[in-house]
């Protein structure tokens, strides 16, 4: 099965910065057919601040439960990533062929185990031969360089359904003779819904952000991107959001509107790379934004935009650039939670369906009908409970998403 | 688009029986296009028992606030049901479009208004003609009778993108003379999910049953069946399961053995109905028994269940006859519900891929990509938790899902 890059994909690839005492290298283990790199190494020259999201699943990988135990110290030098085979649901042989490697890779670097982070994204349930990934470590290590090229390399090698590979990058201008960079990498285009679904991203920075705000900041922001898309609600057992803060070496304090800068453009960031996401949606030819306003509280509003943004029947509609808009309405009712049904609006765009309840859409079929066809739709739905808001992002349900997922694995 | 009858469609359809006391029409009123039946009227003799279960949604459509707010009275005389407009979101247009129908036919057939119950499946948020209806009534009331073939038409006449009629019957015999019968009909092939998902069904019998405790025993079986089915997790506005009882001329009180045997042919019919819906999912080639075991409760066993039967990868994967058993494990990690990973069993059809946690797949993987191309699939899984139980069934998701859904509307 040949698969097309996705229509929704960028034109352009941000390019990434250089960023001091962070290197990167990428290989070819044999885990992934065709000579294809599947392996990537990222190492800090001092051991830097961590902060990670990770999936709620049950049936977590080796390397979900392996990063749980060791973020408590709040360090990393290291952290390898591994496409192919997502190490999950393995026993005791995935911990073990865990454990082999970061032994080997805390030799092979001379750092401690406990600060080597590992990722592993690909087919679940499938023993990870350890032996092809520690073969591989010296060619890493020598390999390692700041090359901002090594960074789209390696975005590639983390892909599996991918059809382009993610990044992002923001800078941050401190004075005349200094930048703070930021510098994001994603991959995830299926079992993407809520709670860190196979998605991984690394975001590297050098900002000096200080440790106990930043990990509530960075919660905060993943729950407004990462966690606020979905393609297709099924979550994975794999899958993270880790933010490392390099040292560097004017280490100093950022004044308070330099630092809001620092932090929108994080969220900038963060929400780009999430966006990418759904933008490779296995099979999507559409990106749609859906915005609740007027919830209960933000839970039901996110709620409610999930229920629509997860909806086989609407993503099939949208598909179909067919205004079936009585989905949006099942879909808000089957949440069970309480909405005015006299105040609801629906606008597609600018175009009122509804608005407080009354029913507008004979005076503006034509233009919906048109702003349908569009790669890109903003849904906005009021539901006049009260002031909760949030937005979502989703994509189409398409055949090409029956087509990749009938026969992943041959 | 021409839509094939589902390859999972009965060969045979069950023939139905005369109940006396009941009696039964159908019409085209011109709301479906081409002169297709698309109203059915059934007439009880006398008042009759009934007992409903409706839609959780909060959206649900005006027949469900109407049916929801008499059903305590008990009683119903008649039940008219049109198909091609759900009379969903229409605000007080809608209420007032139900209320002249019903008016319409207590005065026709000289019943109470509360005894007059109502179905509408089909498009959302589009006016309903009650017009059309109201003129056909008394063709409708002309036309009552209790021929077999009468409850095929009305099975035919409640379709929507359902591909084959639904209909099951149990008799049993009370002694040399006489016999109880049970007929039921049914709808519904998308929007199917738990919690009476665009489905409608209408189980008419003249047991004689105790009416308290008859309430209870009719919620356990719709629970077990019509509320364990699912083909795309999406809730409808308007589906209902109605079970009337007709007063039969020498009632009388059941043998425990008999009532015994009435109950368990009742919950085999409910099953066979929900069952053919599932059948008939949209675009469905494959009927999918998911049993979980050793969960904590039944309540965690079904949501596990239905974790499975929802998602999309397992169901796409089951399109292909692909055994990526990964899927299950994805899908039971993500409901957050406690598992024990190192017991989990999984066994299609008579084969283990799992057994306590010990893979044995590489020893069954030729029977079981066998088994996976057959056209009933059944999935055992146990979570070595507790003693909590329960059976739910879904389809597969193939292209023809989305062919059907990308334009239901034109």
């Amino acid at each position: 099965m040949i698969i097309k890059t996705s229509p929704l994909a960028p034109k352009k690839l941000k390019k990434l910065y250089e960023i001091d005492g962070v290197s990167i290298s990428s290989a070819s283990c044999g885990i992934k057919k065709n000579f294809k790199d599947d392996l990537v190494l990222i190492k800090f020259d001092s051991p830097s601040q961590i902060y990670g999201v990770f999936t709620n699943s049950k049936t977590p990988g080796a390397p979900i439960i392996w990063n749980k135990s060791i973020i408590r110290n709040g360090k990393v030098s290291a952290l390898i990533i591994n496409s192919g085979n997502a190490n999950v649901f393995n026993g005791k042989k995935g911990e073990e062929a865990l454990k082999k490697i970061i032994t080997a890779l805390s030799l092979e670097l001379s750092v401690n185990k406990k600060e080597i982070y590992m990722a592993s994204t690909g087919v679940i349930g499938e023993p990870l031969d350890y032996r092809k990934i520690i073969k591989k470590i010296p060619f890493l290590v020598k390999n390692l360089n700041n090359n901002p090229q090594s960074w789209l390399k390696a975005a590639n090698a983390i892909r599996t359904t991918d059809t382009f590979p993610k990044l992002h990058s923001e800078k941050i201008k401190l004075n005349e003779k200094e930048d703070f960079y930021i510098n994001g990498i994603a991959k995830g285009s299926g079992m993407i819904a809520p709670n860190m679904a196979t998605m991984l991203s690394f975001i590297i920075s050098n900002l000096p952000l200080e440790k106990n705000e930043t990990k509530r900041i960075f919660y905060d922001i993943v729950e407004k991107t990462f966690n606020s898309i979905t393609v297709d609600s099924d979550t994975s057992t794999s899958d993270m959001v880790l933010l490392i803060l390099v040292k560097n070496k004017n280490r100093q304090n950022l004044s308070p509107s330099k630092k809001k800068e620092s932090l929108d453009k994080l969220e900038s960031l963060m929400n780009n790379l999430a966006h990418l996401i759904v933008k490779d949606g296995e099979g999507a030819s559409k990106f749609i934004k859906i915005s609740i306003d007027g919830a209960q509280n933000y839970k039901d509003a996110k709620n409610l935009g999930m229920s629509i943004a997860n909806s086989p029947l609407f993503k099939t509609a949208m598909a179909g650039s067919d205004l079936n808009w009585g989905r949006i309405i099942m879909a808000l009712g089957k949440t069970g939670i309480a909405i005015n049904n006299s105040q609801i609006s629906i606008k597609f765009g600018n175009f009122f369906i509804l608005k407080s309840g009354q029913n507008l859409l004979t005076k503006n079929i034509k233009k919906i009908n048109g702003y349908l066809k569009k790669k890109e739709i903003e849904i906005f739905v009021t539901v006049g409970k009260g002031s909760g808001s949030s937005s979502v992002w989703t994509c189409d349900l398409t055949k090409d998403y029956i087509n990749i997922n009938t026969d992943y694995r041959s």
